[in-house]
């Protein structure tokens, strides 16, 4: 008998809705603060800055489930539902009795899993009569999704992409423009939190706290225009559950159901979008799966920083979130991983993590990308810099189960393709890589001001 | 009740076989002649450059399907089956009762529909003992086709690479090295028919005639090494069959046929694929489809070149072949599309075109980012600079339609998408980007010394 190496489902089996894990966590997240008066923010406070639906969606601790309006529905249909993929040529190179599943988001065409939650943003702002939305983006993964998602509802949009990437990234650029949005380099002369960081440090190259400032203050600017953001937030991870949802239908289809969950950890998005539908099993006591988060040594918000408040931006625009965090001036080293290079992790993740619920792992940049080169070779996908720490992570597991003999199945999330990160493997190919470790003076510098928990 | 925008099948509709044209056309192509004896060529004497399975289908006139090996089958599920893709986004810009449909070649992990012929040439020449191939690449998609194949089969692989192509598209050279292969700029100092070009033109950009002859030089004086070429053979357009074999039947889920297919044509291997398994149909009478393939307003050779006997490629190397060309001395202007930058068309092509069988169209590259911006932006996906000439086709074709306000159902091939190709792109945004024409002179003076057919 042949066998499977993908599992596809029909339109028809695109979630009719998404999965809130808040409404079924066994602690809350702690709310977010009015930085002026330590307050909790309701809904309402967010509406100046994100859409109505979004706000309400961020703070909704009561439903489960959550209808996807039919909009988002037939967009969706573009790229999903997307095939979860058995690695048997990995397995093959590795040699594990493990059974390795993957999740490929990058075929959506942007090449990401972003789109996801890009296209009920801006469908939410469309819906409410905005006209003009902005952004911040990384490695620019965020930014073309939201750049599709704008010209397909008819919005304008304002990219602030971090420096770095966009040298090291011109194509996102490229992509971004021909979907038709304005990109502008960040820190940028075009905001007051711009000219201030380009003040204080004319070379800095960027970050996404400091992207977020810029975006922030010219969405909160500008008449009828509104934020969104790609990652951190719960509405975000809410949009990502698709991706769980059907991975949870397709390991059914292997017959299988994973031991253990991996995704890549920048602010939250694609790992949560992979772990939190697995996750409500455990809530139950019906399964015990480790989910793990798999982050860059160089910027180790989950495995070395602290759980305080914190603000989301570098200005300090944004309200107080209780986050697991590196303080929101900790400037990251340049890793090509650019949409991993954020100092924070989401209130519910940092919760889940408090309550043991999920674990984290860092991970060096030369092991990934040599992690990437073996699955590229396997598997015929060159993983984007980010996934690649999700494929290490699994990798690692593997070995462990060939190790001790056992016959795990472990499922991480391919959150997108490298095809337009092509100038990182080259680096790696010629020895220019290296690895970036933080030190306990850094972390405790950086966040040692920050508001406490209590 | 909800509309389909893809249709998809399942890995056991991966087809059992391949559709060979040749059996079933009405007018069989002329045969390939020795070059030296002007007698046709048997399947033996392209042993020494090709494997033998590949060779013996080259001439095989008598077999309408070939069985696809499972080995072959089995890397095929890697991305195979494709999405049909109704594109209603498409429709909805152009305000066409047209009906438009792609076949989605883009979603395999190298970004084409080149993978198709490269698993089964890799592994035929794995099956019977070879160590080493050699290819030629234009844009560079055979190419890391090919060196993925090749990996997979634990071959070692030279590619020659278009010099123009291999500075303007570095990431796909990098991609070939990711995946293991070597990659050479043709013409090179490495090999007698690219020392010649460079002593006679030290400042040639290549074609991919001279890096044909290049790779069949290295291969002809390599032990145990093979050639594998990825367009114009007809083992090539057999292989590539798959694509159209599964579009039937993913227009009959979407219960229609198509009136009109549309592929982009450089060598023919993406055109044939999606249309010679409806052309059989037309054989029968039992239907009419109009096949149209649209090849570059900058190298005509189905509009304007002549049929008659010429070389495969720039040094003569390659047994006389009869096709529609421009001569084997022309060299293509420097377009992005760099796939099409081809001489001549196979022997199949230009017999069906001779019968009448198909038709061709030829559009200026500013036409085709026109397309291709419209593409982007209405259905989600940067084509390839190659593909957009049939989106420009479809395009006009649903023009058409709409000022004689009929409802025609168009399918053509989206052979692959872009994102490697973003710098074209960019030089279009800024205006940079210009048409390039082909004179009358220009043909009769590469072409009038061709060997007559009689």
């Amino acid at each position: 008998m042949e066998e499977s190496k993908k599992f596809l489902l029909q339109e028809k089996d695109i979630p009719q809705a998404w999965y809130n894990v808040m409404a079924e966590m066994p602690n809350k997240p702690r709310p977010m603060l009015n930085p002026a008066t330590k307050q909790p923010l309701t809904a309402e406070d967010l509406y100046p800055l994100f859409s109505e639906e979004a706000s309400k969606q961020e703070m909704n601790m009561k439903d489960a489930w959550i209808e996807i309006p039919e909009e988002v529905r037939e967009m969706y249909k573009i790229w999903r539902p997307t095939p979860l993929v058995r690695a048997r040529g990995l397995e093959k190179a590795l040699d594990t009795p493990a059974h390795i599943y993957f999740k490929n988001e990058s075929v959506s065409p942007v090449g990401s899993h972003k789109l996801n939650s890009a296209v009920p943003q801006a469908y939410y702002c469309k819906k409410q009569g905005v006209t003009n939305i902005t952004t911040e983006t990384g490695a620019g993964q965020w930014g073309a999704a939201l750049s599709l998602a704008a010209k397909h509802f008819g919005l304008a949009l304002a990219v602030y992409m971090v420096k770095v990437s966009y040298h090291q990234k011109p194509y996102r650029r490229s992509i971004m423009e021909t979907y038709g949005a304005e990109v502008i380099a960040s820190p940028s002369m075009s905001t007051k939190a711009g000219r201030k960081i380009i003040t204080d440090n004319p070379s800095y190259q960027g970050s996404l706290g400091t992207a977020i400032s810029e975006a922030v203050e010219l969405a909160m600017s500008t008449p009828n225009c509104k934020y969104a953001l790609g990652s951190v937030l719960n509405h975000v991870a809410l949009h990502q559950s698709v991706i769980g949802l059907e991975a949870e239908k397709q390991m059914a289809m292997a017959g299988e159901y994973p031991d253990i969950v991996i995704g890549c950890f920048g602010g939250g998005s694609n790992f949560s979008g992979i772990s939190y539908p697995f996750l409500r099993h455990n809530f139950t006591g019906e399964r015990n799966t480790r989910f793990i988060a798999a982050e860059p040594e160089s910027c180790p918000k989950l495995t070395r920083g602290v759980f305080q408040y914190d603000f989301g931006d570098e200005a300090g625009y944004t309200p107080l979130i209780p986050m697991l965090t590196l303080g929101h001036n900790f400037a990251p080293a340049n890793i090509h991983a650019g949409g991993l290079r954020y100092h924070g992790a989401g209130s519910v993740v940092s919760q889940l993590i408090e309550d043991n619920l999920i674990e984290a792992v860092d991970i060096a940049q030369l092991e990934t990308f040599a992690a990437a080169t073996l699955f590229a070779q396997s598997e015929g996908i060159i993983p984007a810099p980010e996934s690649s720490h999700a494929i290490a992570a699994a990798i690692r597991e593997a070995e462990k189960a060939k190790e001790a003999g056992e016959s795990k199945v472990i499922l991480f999330n391919l959150s997108g393709h490298g095809l337009i990160d092509m100038t990182a493997y080259d680096q790696y190919h010629a020895g220019d890589l290296v690895n970036y470790q933080v030190s306990d003076e850094q972390v405790l510098a950086n966040t040692k001001d920050l508001e406490k928990i209590i």
